[in-house]
């Protein structure tokens, strides 16, 4: 499998009744494929191939790009359920019938939608760095923590994930190093990079799924898939209590929280993260 | 290892300058000794089998009876730092200079004495359905939900764990039953079981612990060992905040909360939880 990993597998499109989608699949497996749904501005290439190529020597792994992203065509949706709508229009273009969710962040958003609105098509869903709806503090980059450091002129774009997605301590500002060194290894075939009308949107998508709206987390209670929701104890962007509130109201969610890690716990901790998730999908008891 | 097991291990003794203490130790393999800590009331019968039998294939799994419980002489202390004292008594006399430490309830309480009190004799800690010093509703036995359970003359004991472990739906109502029909697999060589002395002695050292002294959490810091803090998102003895808690002021703790479980998750998913605990135990990079 020489192209079994996000620094080589090339970006594939397809035409679907919705958009033309970019998107990349490699690896292959016995289990389900893994559908990969991104975090607020990232790509394709945003997914870290420490995370992405374990996961995809026990299975297929295919990485979205929404609408309005990279190459994908159409415009950035204002909320969460048309960015379902996308990628349900891409799992039915590619006739993915059932697969596993990895949402992150605005990601994990996407997958509890998408559990909602078809849930026949996800088996479990892997839900890091996310909040349910009517959760709180969500990506509030305004935050006087998070605004000086997107606003830094002085920060390349990946030092500025370093400063987003780490905490401050050593340990975890190198691991920070580390993730965005492995995001620089693919050198051909990238996506454009997230201007500023792509984060406007997405902002105006997380002010809305912060609301209440009716019985708060009444939705969980509809999602009957086994969950895996994961989190940084220190995540800036959306605050731990989120993965504690999904937990406590989705009825087969278990909770795994890693120590001095921020919104990127999965990739500071990409080999535990690997190996629990592997462990999650082929659970049979949890 | 015919004797690799809680069913059939040997009672032990030995004699140290505090108490003479029952336990014990079991298996081998090339990990540190997995000293084990016990819960309220809980005797060296409670440890189940499920959980310290297939830890015992890789390392020593030696199980403490502390003062006043079971066949160990002395009286029960009123207080964790005494009871931290007795086990560290236990492991001098038989010359354990370094460990991880399950500590499981009143034993995680126990275990976190002992790291700020010795840290030099651990390195990793499980702690299982426990509480910072300074956490919140800490084994109220006199709760309406949990009174009525203790309280019922026509509940037997091991059916009152049933009630108490575990949450009110069917498939962990099952997995009560599975685990008390497995700590009932041991026939002979058994401890007497706990009476309202050790009730009493034991509650008295909740409400100690359940103080908040100095800094909230401050003690905390002190602890560098790396943790994997465990509990059932429905404890109704020791909720799951109080393993928020942990998460959030320890310095290195991994939090993971199982789903649809109580005060005994880890008796309930015995297989994950072994899973888990052999991952942390095992890695160098949690």
């Amino acid at each position: 499998m020489p192209d079994a990993s996000n620094i080589t597998a090339p970006t594939r499109f397809i035409e679907t009744k919705l958009e033309k989608y970019a998107y990349r699949r490699f690896g292959r497996g016995a289990s389900l494929p893994l559908l990969c749904l991104q975090h607020f501005t990232g790509t394709l290439d945003n997914w870290d191939p420490a995370v992405a190529d374990p996961l995809a020597q026990g299975r297929e792994v295919i990485l979205f790009e929404s609408a309005g992203l990279g190459r994908s065509t159409g415009e950035v949706p204002d909320g969460v359920p048309a960015m379902a709508a996308h990628a349900l229009a891409f799992m039915d273009a590619l006739g993915l019938t059932l697969v596993d969710l990895l949402g992150y962040s605005l990601g994990g958003m996407v997958a509890q939608q998408i559990a909602l609105d078809r849930p026949s098509v996800v088996r479990k869903m892997l839900l890091v760095g996310t909040a349910p709806e009517g959760g709180e503090d969500i990506m509030h980059m305004e935050k006087p923590e998070l605004k000086k450091i997107s606003d830094d002129p002085n920060l390349p774009g990946l030092q500025r994930l370093v400063k987003l997605f780490f905490t401050s301590s050593e340990s975890s500002q190198a691991a920070g190093q580390a993730f965005v060194a492995r995001l620089a290894e693919r050198k051909q075939d990238r996506e454009p990079i997230s201007g500023p009308s792509v984060a406007k949107a997405q902002i105006t998508a997380f002010r809305a799924w912060e609301r209440v709206n009716g019985e708060r987390f009444g939705k969980l209670r509809n999602i009957a898939q086994p969950c895996l929701v994961v989190n940084g104890v220190f995540d800036s962007m959306i605050p731990v209590r989120n993965s504690y509130m999904l937990t406590e109201h989705l009825p087969r969610a278990m909770l795994l929280v890693y120590p001095d890690a921020g919104h990127g716990s999965l990739f500071q901790f990409h080999d535990s993260f690997v190996k629990e998730a592997v462990l999650f999908l082929d659970s049979t008891t949890i």
